[in-house]
């Protein structure tokens, strides 16, 4: 009979950043229960993901063992770790529990599935304790970037597990609960199994700067500007869209926030009690008929989303909004590595108004909410684990993770998603490889990453289409002439005649030459006309281009 | 009649960086003559031209003027000034002039596309001239990463134009011509009329470095090194590639270079004389049997692009050769924006071999080729033109630069693709809006940028493809089913029935009841048919799909 033990298990989110999704089991092999912590999701883009609407990890292993789930605990209310809540939810099959601030957001996602607002217990921070199974789960406040962020303790029969969830160290955060070094150590004291540690600084060797650094220097900038002043950040960040605030109205202006999901951040930041004497605001409506030295508007849109506030006002009128010569636009964000290109062009599009922009590279206007390389190490010195797990971080950052906590002494494992890692013994092993992949949200489907959906999309985006049609008629001849229609291919090519031309005429010449046998027969006739559009299209225009051929068989 | 002026006109690096094009023109308006400068690329993406191979300047302005086009320079060979001669040589149809290391480039472009090296004519550097229509041409050597880098000294009748190329101000840059301020000097000294000056690194506030920096650290940070060491950078910064290979040799190890497009900048180095006393080399199959710390590779790729040496070493091996746990990877290079996510795939890729990855955040191991805002300062100062017209900027760059010829008292404009700008007056003003844009060489055609090809192109990745088949018979009536063929779509949405036969029961039925005139009116049918199916896909799967239709008429 096999030993009851630990595991941990990442779906998403060890090996990338984002998607975060975290498995961990306490029973024999084949019999464990389990628990998730986070269900998030990332995000697609044109080079992999064309057409996708966002990306979420796939469940099918935890489907798989449904009636073994025990619970659901997001830990703070960012899309990459609650955001998938609602559409998983049917396939994971667990009640939901969370804090307050992110029960809010989680309740929301469910409500567009249908689901009620019941599938969700709202949990007290620690000492607060949820039982479910072998697992017994507080809610420990750790400072972030959104209000309500939670470092979970989970206590198996085989030990503490400490989860950081997503933080930094912030004894000043603004909003929301001020990193507590005291109760860290309070939950440390009794000894803890592993250490599942955010990774996602781990290159940043400065030490962390709070939230409260970043007021004085918008303030500062925002009372030196002279025309209308714009302010962007991630919507979720509370505390930073307060300090934006409070600089305008230190500064004179009425402020006015721009974007949905912006406005539904605050909402829940007031509905749930965590701001309280956040500035009044003046509507768009109001907004327009203001003088623009009066004005402070703060948007959504930092990583230049195409629909977001920031990109509309970048390509004109928004909600009545203009921005001209001497406004100034302020980045209080920084651009997450794949967006660079979408934020370059909102800032020229400015550039081309004569707005100036402020961005961070100067530092002094956005604070990350991610624990620096030192502020990982005092989180290790703390809870002094025995075994340090990294996760939320590309394999570079867990890599990276585990040097330090060897060089500290600490066990230390990398392990990706898919890895299933042992606990129970005296050193971490990895116990199993699960399959894990993602799952594409695409319009209203859940389609699976390697189904070839996307590869046929992105094999007709770089190489274009040809449809071939033929008719065979009753005797298994053809009925007159084949033809194509192409789409994303240049219309004419080497010869200088129609494209369109060439591939029919080539097309005709082979069905008139060919046997009944291959006439007859769907796959053999399919497969030579591929092969002939291809060699005409390589020597028209020089691409081999992605062909389907409809044969029409009249009966 | 009109006054013979002096006019510039850039087609491509103005607004961007990347695909340089500046055309220069002397004589009354119509009946100007002509001299390009640069005839670059720029690079597809997939966020915006799927499937593209190069993408070009619009030249159809300058082949309307074909026969007033007296010569095309090219300032040095990078390929976002020379990438486009090959493939616009004919379009353009005048002599092509560069220095010798660019003149062998250029040979090899417009071989590919038969053109004899008669074509380009090798000029030396001034005070060699070269006299076409009303101007008067010199190459004057100046720094930046790849040698023979010229700036170019123009006379018209109108005054002296200096046009900077891509420049540095670098007096130690290992390999080409330092930076000659006397010959700046003494070229500025008659006075000038216009400066045309490199844009790019207008926003770095810091002084420029040397090339000659680089070395020491790269040669520790390689003696250090106790595996194989694999460099990259870019092919043609020679300088670079020789301080790389003498870092190798200097640490005692064997010296081999991977990638076909280093290698042929090596040799057009070595043919043209510029590299003398580059050290000897191993061939990748003597590097096989070479105990690793006894090795150092210097290979292309340094922008993560996937055909490239370094993204074949991540993903395993290549020619024979494979990186593993305690080896060194360096980037001797800087991420261009838009790359990011290209390089970062590399590095987790090598960090899953556990290869440690150095990168250029430490400063230590890369320099820009461009010079930095104290450097154009410098330069303007050196050269006091009247006019300040920056180019190779985007609109953000090109606005800066402005705004520091202003705050000296120079004269300035931004000028983007398609302004014609008139040098004639006493201040520069605008005097025509030339049609400008991009032509997207697609295998081997060349397509315009806004044919539509690569819309649809994008239109199908994003929304993926439906294709309807439908047969009209002799009288007008369809004949059999209509059907559909799916491509980049899920098989299955809402009703957990195939797609295709939702699709096809809808069309059928619409077909049923189709009155005679819209069965006889393709446009009608197709338009119809197109409603019916996005409705269905709409409601179905969530997305509205592309749609082509066949209407196959017997007759």
């Amino acid at each position: 009979m096999s030993i009851e033990r630990a595991v941990y298990l990442p779906l998403g989110g060890a090996g990338e950043i984002g998607m975060n999704c975290y498995v961990y089991g306490y029973g024999a092999e084949g019999r464990e229960r389990f628990i998730v912590v986070d269900l998030g999701v990332t995000f697609p883009d044109m080079d992999t993901t064309p057409g996708v609407d966002l990306i979420l990890p796939d469940v099918a292993w935890l489907e798989e063992r449904k009636d073994r789930i025990d619970g659901v605990f997001i830990t703070h209310a960012h899309e990459d770790h609650v955001g998938a809540v609602g559409h998983l939810f049917g396939r994971v099959g667990a009640p939901v529990f969370c804090r307050a601030f992110t029960a809010n957001i989680a309740r929301r996602k469910l409500d567009e599935y249908g689901v009620g607002p019941e599938a969700v217990t709202t949990v007290s921070p620690y000492p607060e304790t949820v039982e479910v199974g072998p697992f017994k789960v507080a809610f420990v406040p750790i400072s972030h970037s959104i209000p309500e962020s939670s470092g979970l303790v989970i206590d198996t029969p085989d030990g503490r597990i400490v989860h950081t969830g997503d933080f930094k160290i912030d004894e000043t955060p603004l909003v929301g609960e001020a990193f507590d070094r005291a109760l860290w150590e309070e939950i440390s004291k009794p000894g803890v199994k592993a250490l599942v540690c955010d990774s996602t600084n781990v290159f940043s060797r400065n030490e962390g700067r709070s939230e409260a650094t970043v007021g004085p220097e918008i303030t500062k900038l925002v009372e030196s500007a002279e025309g209308m002043v714009v302010a962007t950040t991630f919507a979720s960040n509370i505390a930073r869209v307060k300090t934006l605030a409070e600089a305008g109205v230190a500064a004179g202006r009425s402020v006015c926030l721009l974007g949905r999901a912006m406005s539904r951040m605050i909402e829940a930041a007031v509905e749930t009690g965590i701001l309280t004497d956040f500035p009044s605001l003046v509507t768009p409506e109001d907004a327009v008929s203001l003088p623009r030295q009066n004005l402070m508007l703060v948007v959504t849109g930092s990583q230049g989303e195409r629909r977001a506030a920031s990109a509309q006002l970048a390509r004109g009128k928004y909600r009545g909004i203009t921005m001209k010569e001497g406004d100034m636009f302020l980045f209080s964000s920084k651009t997450i590595p794949g967006n660079e290109r979408g934020v370059i062009s909102i800032i020229n599009q400015f550039s081309e108004m004569g707005v100036d922009v402020v961005d961070d590279s100067s530092g002094l206007y956005h604070v990350s909410g991610h624990a620096n390389r030192p502020d990982l190490e005092t989180m290790h010195d703390i809870v002094k684990p025995q075994i340090l797990i990294p996760m939320h971080g590309e394999h570079r950052h867990l890599r990276e993770h585990v040097k330090i906590a060897k060089s500290k002494g600490m066990a230390g494992v990398v392990a990706v998603n898919g890895m299933m890692v042992d606990l129970g013994g005296n050193a971490p092993s990895v116990s199993e490889y699960v399959e894990t992949g993602r799952t594409y949200l695409d319009g209203s489907v859940q389609v699976g990453a390697l189904d070839g959906i996307v590869r046929d999309r992105m094999r007709m985006a770089l190489n274009g289409h040809v449809i071939v049609t033929v008719i065979i008629d009753e005797e298994g001849e053809p009925l007159g002439e084949p033809w194509c229609e192409i789409k994303g291919i240049a219309e004419q090519g080497a010869s200088n005649a129609p494209l369109v031309d060439i591939l029919e005429e080539d097309l005709s010449q082979f069905l008139r030459r060919a046997d009944d046998r291959t006439l007859a027969d769907d796959d053999k006739l399919e497969e030579q006309m591929k092969r002939i559009v291809r060699q005409a299209t390589q020597a028209e225009i020089g691409k081999k281009v992605e062909v389907t051929s409809v044969i029409s068989r009249l009966s």
